[in-house]
């Protein structure tokens, strides 16, 4: 594997502080960096009042400063500090108001206290300040001026598509995130393990697929893409994944698609099962994410999601806490690899069938031991058992399931064979 | 819920003392009765010798009065204090029989020494009495005078149906007993539960669904029954439900179709899952309900049974203890509460697709929060699951499996959906 | 049962002592001793370098005598007191070697100090010697004397097929090995079994399906006849069996089809149930037999094991201790009545369908009690729970499966109904 989780690491640290919403100017920031990392990346602008399905894309929001000051003229909270502090798209403001008036437009989450919860307003305009519940609760009668220097505005919504591709028109299909403000887990992860595995994908001396990659706006931007490219997308898509929270050390997650029995999760299922075998599984009940819309009935995508912590699951979700520490190198090369292995067992999965009578005599081709003991075969099972299922009606992940073999350990089992003109690919 | 289980009680209570058997003056007594509470029940002659598949009408029994004195001339047992004392179908019978003689026609329950059997003989002509083991035990050398002042001669078999018309000739199906004398559970409760669902039916706004009720004796009625209307009922019942011992208040049971794979099956799991959880499921193996003629191959009608304690489960079953203290007003509300909910259940049952692609905007329709924050979509998850799997393959009761929700819950949020102009009835 | 699990031990007795192999006489003499049993079996030779499939009949193999001696010229190693003391298929070789080059033709069980382990080396030419572990470790430098009088030479494999024909051309067939030199669970538990199991069948009064018994080498013998022979077997096999190791007293074993679902699976699983509940089940990945070849891609007949102490899974397979003690009469027994039972089974396994609509009346036939008390039809709930699924979509195991009856109790129940006319073959 050519890229370290460092590299990602410290990606996700340059993209840190950009104050992302579902449009503006963070948005566009962040695609011109990761374009930084890999340049073929391609930019849309929808413009605002696109009518997308049975949503609209709305205005464009942009923001430079906000702050709350006491009547000392002290800044009690401050954006430049913390974006989370603003409620995400919300009104320009500048005015005094008393503590009670105060109040009404400050957000907090009462059940962790110490955290700045992450909160937005997409369509309905307000505006409003998040805090810590303490420092809510100390605050004393006095008369506070709260200034937000935002503009809500006709503009456009922002997203990156990558096409690499393959040998043939099919596709898998990956999504991911570019609208969190500074959070790390969700969602920086999903950008930063995305735009590595295109790179790394670019690189490849052959692809048998096309890859698609889309760094949008979550729910508006996957319905604004779909909206664009269901047809190209139900026609070519052969398994997709949505690419979030894939950045903490702590466990790996799989969330099923509709009825949790599409290619994608067939694959996300083999490869955990062998890579992480203590993974949680969670029922499309459990969603929550663009896995939403990819699984709408009508859009009908083959798309799962693998995550370390998921969304929803862990702590630190939507608050200030999911921070840079919360990742990790390691966490999010766990990740990268796993959709790696992914990857690499679609590219060689096909439904293969022996092609002589009963088994081949391997011994004479010396893929078999030529003295006959107990016990000694152990080394030549995972070929005589891949053979023995290899009748045309199992692709590789099935397989790996029935004779349970990683499918890592296999591919070089079928190019021995393959080598050996043993089997077909049918 | 506009009857009461006390009404159900007091109609079981009248009917109690009637001696019922398959055939004669009991039965008509009973559907008079019935017809005093739902008049349009049209009420059945079957002549004796009619050949119904491979049965054949029996004679019609009647009883007037029977006793067993000793020499004293005091009566011993007296079918006027419980008609159980008779074995039903027993031939007149006016003689002198001594101690030996006397017990060759006694049967008892010698596992429950303290109840009278109830024992019928209905396809072999013979007489007898049944009591108590205990009293059995008791009993002296003496001469005895045995008498049944009983009458067995063509005649017909009885039985009740009413039809409730609905939108649709497609039916829901229901059947329960008058054939057994003074037992309560087993089997006042299925006529007295039926009669009251048949006057709520009748008394709805509007039906989707046919209704077809029908009292009828065990076995020889639904064979009769089904002999004469076999094609109508194959052609039009959609999910069909055999009442009987329906009246206790311990628990809810659930008889399964041969395959336990209709739609009476789904519906009765469904409802019973979240309506009483801890209900006892009981496979086709477990039958001894009229659901055997239902279910039998060639009849194949989707027939499944919802039981309180269900018969030969409960050990006041065919005997003296199966009496008014046995069942209650609750147990009576309790099935019939649950029997109104498959119907409602059912009446709403239809497989719904969305209208949109990806999921609708519910926020615009004032159908979700406006702000976002972790785990403030409790109230709306129930809506966007309902929409998740509204994709036309599901119908109502898959879709309450599928996410959860009791189909009572869901029938709001559909007619919300619909009203919105969101899904479709497919 | 007309034969006794003595008179299947005391023929295993008398072949044990022949030297076999995959080719050769002790094959021929082997073949010999069986027709003395059953005469009508057919010999067949097909020689050496004859293509089957992938591979080529060998050469055939014969020995007449080896040893190893010291300096002292005695013999610390005799294949006539076990010839397992020779590799199997060795060349011949007369020679003196020192200590050191003695031990690199030495094989041993090291795990298993005190047994001679069984060795072949079929398809590359070598020579050697088995002996325990511990004599190996007491060798001491000298002077040895290596003497294997064998010959490898064109000739041919041998197998015998016995042929029973029946009232179709549908098949049963079962499979075993005659190429096992002395080792009695593994293999002359087969043929003895199967050779019993032969005779009892062509004494059978009738035989609704032909049998086909095959007695051949492992792998290379199912190859060959499995070249010859496989258009007619795919055309009329409805089930086979393998029969191995099936000798022992220890337990049952059930080796499954490549995905377990044929009809011999089924048979075999539904036998095992009843009449030795505590089988163990063996999936196709720990297949070792000539399932392998009877199941492989393209070939896929619906062949399963049953074995006593399955190949591979007890301590003596595959050694010198694998003797004559190791089965016994009760061992072979009770595997020659499983196979009885599942070919009993078979031949009066049909869909069977209900004569008339509803419960027929047993009543009037004498098949059912004509007093109805609670609980006094446990004789007769077979025959009503057969009646209910007799819906012509279940064959005699699968209603055996649903009403928990084994097919031996259903036979006389099958015979009543037919006899009353009640159900038919479909």
């Amino acid at each position: 594997m050519n890229t370290s989780g460092q590299n990602m690491y410290q990606l996700a640290k340059l993209l840190f502080p950009i104050c992302r919403s579902i449009t503006g100017d963070g948005v566009r920031d962040t695609l011109k960096i990761l374009k930084s990392i890999y340049s073929d990346i391609k930019i849309y602008e929808v413009p605002t009042g696109t009518q997308v399905f049975d949503w609209c894309v709305p205005k464009e929001w942009n923001i430079r400063d906000a702050y709350i000051k006491n009547s000392n003229g002290e800044k009690i909270l401050d954006f430049q500090k913390n974006n989370l502090h603003v409620v995400g798209y919300s009104l320009p403001i500048n005015k005094k108001v008393n503590l009670t008036e105060l109040k009404e437009i400050i957000y907090t989450q009462p059940d962790q206290p110490e955290v700045i919860p992450y909160i937005t307003s997409y369509y309905k305009e307000r505006y409003g300040f998040c805090m810590s519940e303490n420092q809510k609760n100390e605050l004393l009668e006095d008369e506070y001026h709260i200034y937000i220097d935002s503009e809500l505005k006709n503009g456009s919504l922002t997203y990156g598509e990558i096409i690499i591709p393959g040998e043939t028109k099919k596709e898998i299909f990956l999504s991911t995130y570019i609208c969190h403000p500074s959070m790390a887990n969700n969602e920086l992860s999903g950008p930063v393990v995305a735009i590595y595995l295109a790179k790394w994908l670019a690189n490849l001396e052959k692809r048998r697929y096309t890859y698609r990659i889309i760094f949008i706006p979550e729910t508006i931007g996957s319905i604004t893409y779909l909206s664009r490219n269901l047809e190209c997308l139900k026609q070519n898509v052969i398994a997709g994944f949505n690419l979030s929270c894939v950045g903490d050390n702590r466990t790996f997650s799989y969330v099923e698609s509709r009825y949790g029995n599409t290619l994608a999760d067939k694959v996300a299922k083999n490869i955990l099962k062998y890579y992480y075998p203590d993974y949680r599984t969670y029922t499309f009940l459990q969603r929550g994410s663009d896995e939403r819309q990819y699984n709408a009935p009508g859009v009908d995508l083959p798309v799962c999601a693998i995550c370390r912590s998921k969304y929803g699951r862990y702590p630190e979700y939507h608050t200030s806490k999911d921070d840079m520490t919360l990742i990790s190198p390691e966490g999010l090369q766990g990740a990268y690899e796993a959709y790696q292995e992914c990857i690499i067992g679609l590219e060689n999965n096909y439904n293969y069938k022996i092609n002589c009578l009963c088994e081949p005599q391997l011994g004479k081709r010396g893929l078999y031991p030529t003295i006959s003991q107990k016990g000694g075969y152990n080394e030549v099972k995972a070929m005589t058992d891949f053979i023995a299922y290899a009748d045309g009606r199992n692709d590789l992940f099935d397989i790996s399931n029935i004779i349970g073999v990683p499918v890592k350990k296999l591919i070089p089992v079928v190019d021995k064979l393959i080598k050996n003109n043993l089997i077909t690919r049918v």
